[in-house]
């Protein structure tokens, strides 16, 4: 599964869909194990029951994981995460949907200080069983170009 | 660990400091094994001897979850996570580091549609044992305004 | 989180309430992992319908760990946990129940052997949903003493 | 549990039944995480609603992993494992199920070259809650013979 | 491993030691995670290095579980654990040490109330590799009397 | 990552190498609570060192869970898991060992009874960082006939 795929080879617009995932309790009970977050918003369904949302709310950072690690098919050796912009969550995720990733290539660009690796943003768009957006970001990548590789 | 603080109560350049977290084998066994994120940058310390970095290096949406994670320690009914800018990787993490993070008011303005909150803003800058950042982000956060609450 | 509390500003009578917490299906899976006790009373859902309870009941000492885990909210590097005593088992919980901990400092003793130190005792009060206690227990802190620590 | 069973105290017909093991959710998540096999056969609910078997099916690794681990009570110094044959996965396994495994010592053979041990096959037969066999495999465990042993 | 032992059965003083078992760095972080006790003892290495003990120590309620989970064995449909006495903290379990408990029976009492049961006490030492105890406590089982239970 | 590959597809001899995966202590530890097989080969550091091996051995449903989930990436709608041959453990497998695993098409055979699938053979052979093969199982798989599925 490694593919190398170079800055020149990305096109504006190329779009993928991923597997499904459905989120349990236990991803839940893990993601709270692994990052120390207890709030009860995710670990106590007596208090949910009196918000709004009624129910047990799956941690932000769970969902951007998941909907992240849905899109991690393919290795790129040419290719390295830079960070992520304009995360946002636009629903609530509850036990039980089943989420996977749309993967837009939504911009290039070159780098700044470096001439032979340009910026790709990678726009993920995280959806739930219904179709509905759940969560976005744009995920930057710097990649190497091909000519400069060459020499 | 029930807080309520209004938008109106965060004052920027506040800053805290959260406890530290050593980030582990078994802490990255786990992240791939929550978010499917099986790459060999993570997986395979054999062919990580073969890369610049010659280890296994910490998955970065698992710096990020453990990152935010450590600050959840003050439920406040009056916030609600919005989303992230900003989120940039900047040095690799690996297994035996300890994170803590610095939280700053970083910012503070107004909803543009909703008159009765607003949108606070702490910078999150994840550190390690040497003191090096290691991740940053900009965590939005809607907050209730106090007059507004009252009526 | 760190707070110093010493001996002396322990006040018997003193009284906390933790947050809660949903025990999952997923959370007995763990448990068992993690001691080695796959008794069919915690594991084998068929075999429980034969019995009393109808269903599976949650290990003892997972109740204990998570009702003593959310007391842990504060270190006092001025303690120490050195044990626990009346260690009882009330009444059974199920999957899907929601603990919680009240926590009363019920005795304070002079150590027997070390003047600068003094004993506490936490009475932790482990309730579920409906507010039935379903397990008790003292905890006991070793506490430096303010008068010795400061000459 | 330490028990010395030699090649010689193994009769052929004898049998025995392990305890039983509900297969929960948290155990597909853990065994997706722990394999890397995040196929939506096991992850994905809502695709299994468009397939024949109309909900989640457990990893075939995951049964017959709980099915011979079902059978590890007793350590005999004496034996050690060979491999597997003929296994075969007879039914699916659905989350909710109750497994347990019923044992039969069906062969003995000499070692083609070792004179001192013999190979001994336990039929294993992994059972649901309705006595509906799931899967069997032949285990082959290589076993010191008696006399050999003492000379 | 079903075996019915009654009140009757049990013999001062009969004693019986367990396998062992090596505790992780994985068994911490899977216990921090399963009880949101993330406290710096047992998660941050760097600060650990600045306190008496240097490294990372085993959470107690985990040296309990696993000492308690050792004695997993047998079920006796006959007994019924009831709690503990005395738990207490000898010894730091750190990361990679081997565990294994050795169970005396040292008390048998009527139960006040309910003339057809007793109550039998397995005095709990948990040792560490080098023979010394880390944690001792009593487990205090509620156990048919036999005479009663046939009429 | 869904691909349709019918029986007159795969060709003998046909082979793919998957990526690493590097068997860490996380892994013995979630098995063994995974599978409820805490033998003192897997778990007992110390015991281990009085052994011919000296150290920890990975459970051998491990190492082929691991080595079979690593071949889990292409989803082909038109095969369906059967069940394994020949399984039979080479070496033993070490904590912080790197395996990949070598599949090559070994046998196309028909099915006895129904005419439009027949049994594709998957050799599996999992190897070490050092190229020596650690376990070896044949995979059956049903396949469907190209001709048949379409009319």
């Amino acid at each position: 599964m490694f593919q190398e795929i170079y800055y020149d080879d990305y096109r504006i617009g190329d779009t993928r869909t991923t597997l499904g995932r459905t989120i349990t309790e236990a991803d839940i009970v893990l993601h709270a194990g692994q990052t120390g977050d207890f709030f009860p918003h995710h670990m106590d369904a007596q208090w949910c029951k009196t918000q709004d949302f009624k129910q047990r709310i799956v941690h932000g950072t769970l969902t951007f994981s998941v909907g992240v690690g849905l899109t991690a098919v393919v290795v790129n050796p040419r290719g390295m995460s830079y960070g992520y912009d304009r995360l946002r969550f636009i629903k609530p995720v509850f036990i039980g949907d089943t989420l996977h990733t749309v993967v837009t290539i939504s911009e290039k660009n070159d780098h700044k200080k470096r001439q032979n690796v340009g910026i790709v943003t990678e726009h993920l768009d995280v959806k739930n069983q219904n179709g509905d957006t759940v969560l976005v970001c744009d995920h930057l990548l710097i990649v190497d170009k091909k000519a400069t590789s060459h020499g």
